[in-house]
C-alpha cells in the first residue's frame, strides 16, 4: 500500500501562457511592470465575477448574497462587487465608509461587530444602514442615538446561537461567546426593543467560518433556520430579515479539497419554502466574504537575492510576512503550512528543487514557503501566493520593519 | 504537595496612586484624557532610561550598547534612546531615515537583515551607515553601488553560527539560515570582499533573541568571542568591529521571571578582555531592541461593553489584535498564553472575578486576556496590557477590519 504525500489543490483559475501565469489576462510579469514595484497583490475581475456567478447557480434564486468587505476592503473590489451582490456587510465605521462610496442601497449595508463605537453607531444610523445589535448596551445605545438624531435605526438582531458550524476554521457560535446576543437572551432582548420604541426587523446567526464540508454547512444552516423560527415566535413584529451566516471555506493547505456547492444548494431549496411559509415576509441572505475573494487573488513578490545555507536553498524575496500575515503562517495557525506557491514566470518548468521562499525581515517567522518542491528560480522571478485574495494586505503588519506598503490592483 | 499555579513576574515599573496606574508620571485615566482618544500605546521615559543605566551597570564599560529600532521605531522613542546608546540597529531603508533623523553619527548606524534591496544599499552607503552583508550577492552589489557613488561603503560581514542560542523564542543561527553568511564560508567571502576593494570592518554574530537564561546567553556570548576569534584570522584587514548580538528577553507569560544581568556581566568582564587582546582595534557591542523597551510600554484600551454570555464574563474593548497582535496570541506563539494585564482604574481592589477581555473585531482570535482574575470592570474603565514597550503597534496588522490607528505617545 503506497502512501501519497497530501498535495494542494489544484490552481486552475489563472491560466498560464508561455510559462507564464496569467492575472487579469496579463502575464505576471508585464503585470509587475505596470504595477511599477514589487510586491503586490493582484485580484482577478473575472473570478470574482464568476465567483459570484457560481454561488448563484447552485443557491435558490430567493436567497440573497451578501459581500463581507472585511474579506478584503480594497476599494475597487468592493466596488466591483457591489455591483453583483444584493448587499455588503462591514465591521466598522472605516468598512461602512467603503461600502457607502460604492453607491450600494444604505438599507442594503449590515454592520455587525462586537464592541461598536458610539461614534460608529451614530454614523451607521445617519447612513440609513442596518445595525447588528450585539448586546443590551448597543440596544440602549441605539435607541438613544436614534432619537437624537430623530431618525428610525434599521435593527437586527446578532444572535450567538446554541450550536456551532462543526469543523469550521473560525468557531463564532455556540458556547460562550462575546458575539451577538445567546439565544437564550433573545426573547427578552426582543421585549427590551420594544420597550425602548425599536422595530427589530429579523434576525443574524453566524456560527463559524472556512468550512470545506457540505455536510456541515448543511446541518449548521438548518439548525440557524430551526433557530430562526423559534426566535420569530418571540417577535411582536414580523421578521423581515433573515441573515443564516456565512461559512462557505477555500482550500489553502495540502489535502484540503474544495467545497461542493450543490449539495448545498439543494438542502437550501429544501429549506427556503419553510422559512417562507413561517416568515412571508422574510428575506433569507447569506453572507459571504473569502468565499468570493480568496481565490481570485495572487500575491507577487520578487527574489531578491538566491542563498544556500548548509544545503538548504533560500529564496529571499522582496515580500513576506509583512504584507501577508496568513501565508507566513502567523496568523491565527496552530501548525504552519505552506500555502500553494510558485514561481509566476516559470510555470511548468520541470527543472525543480526544495526550496524555502522567506522575506527580507530579520525574524525566523518571515516565511512564505518551507522547504517546498518549485522550479529553480533565481533572482528577478517572481514568486507567486495564490489563495491571496482574502485575509491579506489588510490582515497584515505592513509596518512592522519600516519596508513600504505594498500596491493592491483590481485587473 | 500542593502546586501553586504560575503567576506573571511583577509589574512593578509603574506606581499606582489612588488605585490608579501611573505613566510616565501621569494617573492613566488623565493620560487617556490627554492623547485625546482610546487605544493608545504609552512609553515611559523614565523606564527607558533606567534600563540603559542597568545595563550600563551590569556590563563592563568598554561593551557598546545599541538599540535596535525594530523593537519600537517610534520616531520619539528612537530619539531618546539615541541619546543614551552607542548605536543603532535598522532593518530597512525606512528604519534608516529614521536613525538618520535622530542626528546618531551616521557610522554608528548599522544596517542588517536579509534581502535588502539595492535601492537600501544606496541610501546606506550614501549615508555612511555601517551595512552588515549578508550574502555574496550583497557583497557584490555593495561593491559595485560603492564605486557608482564614489564612496567606500562602511561594511562588516553578518555571520549565521555554527551553534544557537540555546532556549531563545527564536532561533536566529545555528543550521541553515536565511541570516547572514554561514561561518564556514565567511573565510571565502573575506576573500571575495578583498577582490571587490571592499574594506571589512569586522562581523555581527547573533545567534537568538528573548531568553530569559542567563547561562544559555553566557554559553552563547562566548561561542561567538570563539567564533570571531577564528573569523578574525582568515581577515587580512584587522577587526575593529565586533557585534556579539542580544538575545536578552523579557518576561511575558505565567511562570516565566526576570533575566539576571548580573552573571552575564561578570562573564563578560572576563571574555572582553581576551578579546580586546586578540582583536586590539575591535569595538565590541551588544544589541538590545526589546530588552530596552519592552517592559516600559503600555497598551490601553477602553472598555465599550461589558456581556455575559452563558456565565463567562466579556469585557469588550476599543482595542484587540489589529493594535496588538502579539498580546492576543497571534504572532509566533504556539499556544495562546496571556500577557501580564490590569484594569489601570482599578489597581488593588479586591472585588474580583474571571473574565475575558476582547475586542471589536469579529474573529475569535481578537482576545486580550482569556480568562484571567481582574478587578470587576465596567463601560469606562481602561484596560491595560503591560510588556507592550516592543513589537505592539509596528507589528500589528492596522489595517483590519478598517478601525482608526492608535495613538503612541512618550510621556
Amino acid at each position: 500500500m503506497s502512501v501519497t504525500k497530501p498535495i494542494h489543490a489544484a490552481q486552475t483559475g489563472f491560466p498560464v501562457a508561455d510559462g507564464c501565469l496569467q492575472v487579469g489576462g496579463i502575464p505576471v510579469t508585464r503585470l509587475a511592470q505596470r504595477v511599477g514595484s514589487t510586491p503586490f497583490y493582484a485580484y482577478d475581475r473575472r473570478l470574482l465575477s464568476e465567483r459570484v456567478a457560481q454561488v448563484r447557480t447552485h443557491m435558490p434564486a430567493a436567497l440573497e448574497l451578501h459581500y463581507s468587505v472585511k474579506a478584503n476592503p480594497m476599494p475597487a473590489l468592493v466596488q466591483h462587487l457591489a455591483g453583483l451582490v444584493d448587499g455588503l456587510d462591514v465591521a466598522s465605521g472605516g468598512e461602512l465608509k467603503v461600502a457607502l462610496d460604492t453607491g450600494m442601497v444604505p438599507g442594503r449595508i449590515s454592520f455587525a461587530g462586537p464592541g461598536k463605537s458610539e461614534a460608529e453607531l451614530r454614523q451607521a444610523i445617519a447612513a440609513g444602514a442596518c445595525i447588528h445589535a450585539e448586546s443590551e448596551r448597543e440596544l440602549r445605545t441605539v435607541a438613544r442615538l436614534g432619537a437624537d438624531l430623530g431618525i428610525a435605526p434599521q435593527l437586527v438582531l446578532r444572535i450567538n446561537p446554541d450550536f456551532e458550524l462543526k469543523g469550521s476554521g473560525m468557531r463564532m457560535g455556540g458556547g460562550a461567546k462575546q458575539f451577538g446576543i445567546d439565544a437564550e437572551e433573545a426573547p427578552r432582548m426582543l421585549a427590551l426593543a420594544a420597550t425602548l420604541g425599536l422595530d427589530v426587523q429579523g434576525f443574524h446567526i453566524f456560527s463559524g467560518s472556512q468550512s470545506l464540508k457540505a455536510d456541515a454547512i448543511i446541518e449548521a444552516q438548518a439548525q440557524t433556520v430551526e433557530l430562526a423560527l423559534r426566535l420569530a415566535e418571540a417577535s411582536s413584529n414580523p421578521v423581515r430579515m433573515l441573515n443564516i451566516g456565512g461559512g462557505f471555506g477555500i482550500p489553502y493547505f495540502p489535502g484540503e479539497a474544495r467545497l461542493d456547492l450543490a449539495p448545498i444548494g439543494a438542502a437550501l431549496d429544501l429549506l427556503l419554502p419553510r422559512v417562507q411559509s413561517a416568515l412571508p415576509q422574510a428575506k433569507v441572505s447569506i453572507e459571504l466574504g473569502r468565499y468570493l475573494v480568496g481565490e481570485a487573488g495572487v500575491y507577487v513578490a520578487r527574489v531578491v537575492d538566491r542563498k544556500v545555507s548548509r544545503g538548504q536553498v533560500f529564496l529571499v524575496t522582496d515580500g513576506g510576512l509583512h504584507h501577508h500575515l496568513a501565508a507566513s503562517g502567523n496568523f491565527g495557525q496552530v501548525i504552519r503550512k505552506n500555502y500553494p506557491v510558485a514561481i509566476g514566470n516559470r510555470m511548468g518548468s520541470g527543472d525543480t528543487e526544495a526550496v524555502s521562499v522567506v522575506g527580507p525581515l530579520c525574524t525566523p517567522l518571515d516565511v512564505l514557503a518551507d522547504r517546498m518542491e518549485l522550479p529553480r528560480a533565481d533572482v528577478g522571478d517572481l514568486v507567486v501566493v495564490f489563495q491571496s485574495g482574502a485575509y491579506g494586505l489588510s490582515a497584515s503588519p505592513t509596518a512592522f520593519l519600516g519596508h513600504a506598503t505594498p500596491s493592491e490592483v483590481l485587473v
